[in-house]
């Protein structure tokens, strides 16, 4: 039900590491289904819609793999285990996510996601907004089930990051003179967080003794801090592929209408870059294009070749994949595993994909 | 800066708690404020305005009473200390409380709350829904400081449980055929749920020897359960007569426009008894003044003498008391003390009061 992670095959090691990860993704799919169901068919009807909102399970996936990374040969069938705290931790990170899609779809007025209807298209932005709300419930409720007030606390926290980011984000939506810093502490925030929370607990979760080793095989306690650094990393990374997308994809493979974030008066790093290092005519062009744009209109092909003619584009390629060798850096230090291998192949796929 | 729960006084030991209640709902507020604050200036100038949000504070109250209640004399300072578990729970209480009201005036394209306007008024329907999300991540996040899984879990369950409750009403908007039994099944779920959480975790997190005591002195066991009675007879007799006041009472008083339930289709206690027990030509009548329902219109006269004519108000009056007296009649179980006092004159309230 869940399209999984695509998975890269390099060794035999890898394959038979995919199929576990296939295995604890079919085990999330489970816990989060059951975690959202009700008595009341209204609601039940509701929730079977959200089937179609899953994509990636990047976050569940990054908590697998990490949580695998992060453990000792022997304790590895625990972290895949059908309710294992890793499997649990995993339903909760997607699942507010979900409530983030849920709530931004009604908040864009978007009508498609993932090739098909939004809640709010079909069922109206009420039903939406409060499936949302039941879907950040339940996510903590489903928290509340392991044995970890760290974890709890964390994913709230995390809760609050994210909000934050968005909201920050709300507040310099139409502001042409956004900067980069701020553009990164947005994005920081929204969407790194989520994603760096998923790696450390992944690492946090995995038993103790040793948490993950170094090369030399002495135990790692700053790993979890670790592979919270690899998840922002990945996570601001992925934004920045999912900006570009948004500008120079193609709207049948990514399976939502594009350039709908300019229109609403959201301004990603390429278009940030071009703005700031244009020529005065050239930004002044760029605004009387932004200025009204839909991605109807005839001004995407201008917007396009305005931030080529400033190197904008290459600009926010080169920052995600700094980031991206820079997770990898991180990544290189954890003792070798199918799993790390894994882990390095994830973290190109960030910029590599076109969905 | 929280307007407090009015508190009929009656006896000197009753006037002393009160002084108790009011520090500890003190101690409540800058709980509250501490955990909602942001380092972004835009995030905090919206928690900012949440202030003009605060009302009754009906549930911190329940919690820290119900905690006075069950417990022993000499346990009783500790629940009103300033950071004591009843404190953080009765303000994870009131940030959940807070949330669905921010995100209830988005989905009522409401203006006003408690006389001033609302945060979709003044920032938008996107800064509103963003906010309540913070809210709800916030307030999870302060639950799982407690060291108290069991808490945790309850409170996101009741997340859960009053979004499907909105969900249910919601399903039956403009439905003209709603019995009481689903009327009652939305309100229980959504109005009491949390009202009868706040009562259980407040007997739960009093010490536990004894926690609360029979009349005879001995230890009690049954009585978070019992408390969650009390709670949710209380929380649905106080909907029904936000329900009543709605229709009949004093909008400078309530301080909300008044009767837009109805214009938007949500039908209440006593408009579903009036169809069903009314004449097949009145009930035509009252139909065709429902029909695109408008608070400003005459219909609002003719709505509440047809009401009348079938004994509509007096019959939800009479069910609100109902369920104050059975409330009433699980809180005279508990031994004497101001607490047991206090608690029996707020059951009152919930009927007698205007606003």
């Amino acid at each position: 039900m869940f399209s999984s992670v695509s998975i890269p095959a390099q060794s035999p090691d890898v394959l038979a590491l995919a199929a576990d990860v296939q295995a604890a993704l079919s085990h999330v799919e489970r816990v989060f289904e059951r975690a959202l169901d009700s008595d009341l068919p209204p609601v039940q009807r509701l929730v079977s819609h959200l089937e179609s909102y899953r994509g990636k399970m990047l976050r569940p996936a990054l908590v697998v793999l990490t949580g695998l990374a992060a453990s000792s040969e022997r304790d590895r069938a625990r972290v895949i285990g059908s309710e294992s705290p890793h499997v649990v931790v995993a339903a909760v990170c997607e699942m507010i996510h979900m409530a983030t899609l849920v709530h931004d779809d009604v908040l864009d007025e978007a009508d498609i996601r993932r090739k098909g209807a939004t809640v709010n298209r079909l069922h109206g932005n009420e039903a939406a907004v409060i499936l949302g709300d039941y879907l950040f419930s339940s996510a903590y409720r489903l928290c509340s089930t392991l044995d970890s007030q760290t974890a709890a606390m964390l994913i709230g926290q995390t809760g609050m990051t994210l909000c934050a980011g968005e909201l920050l984000q709300l507040h310099h939506r139409e502001n042409f003179s956004i900067d980069e810093e701020t553009y990164f502490e947005i994005v920081e925030r929204k969407t790194g967080s989520l994603i760096a929370v998923a790696c450390k607990l992944g690492a946090m979760l995995a038993r103790s003794e040793p948490i993950g080793q170094t090369q030399g095989g002495t135990p790692d306690h700053g790993l979890p801090q670790r592979m919270h650094d690899v998840g922002l990393r990945l996570g601001v990374a992925f934004q920045i592929q999912d900006d570009l997308l948004d500008l120079t994809g193609n709207q049948a493979v990514v399976g939502k209408p594009l350039r709908k974030d300019l229109q609403l008066g959201k301004l990603t790093l390429p278009v940030i870059h071009h703005l700031a290092s244009a020529t005065p005519a050239r930004r002044a062009a760029t605004l009387h294009l932004l200025e009204d744009f839909s991605p109807q209109s005839t001004g995407s092909r201008g917007l396009l070749e305005a931030l080529e003619s400033t190197g904008s584009i290459e600009h926010a390629r080169a920052a995600a994949q700094r980031l991206v060798d820079d997770a990898k850096g991180l990544l290189a230090e954890l003792s070798d595993s199918p799993a790390k291998a894994m882990l390095l192949l994830m973290a190109d796929q960030v910029v590599t994909r076109t969905s």
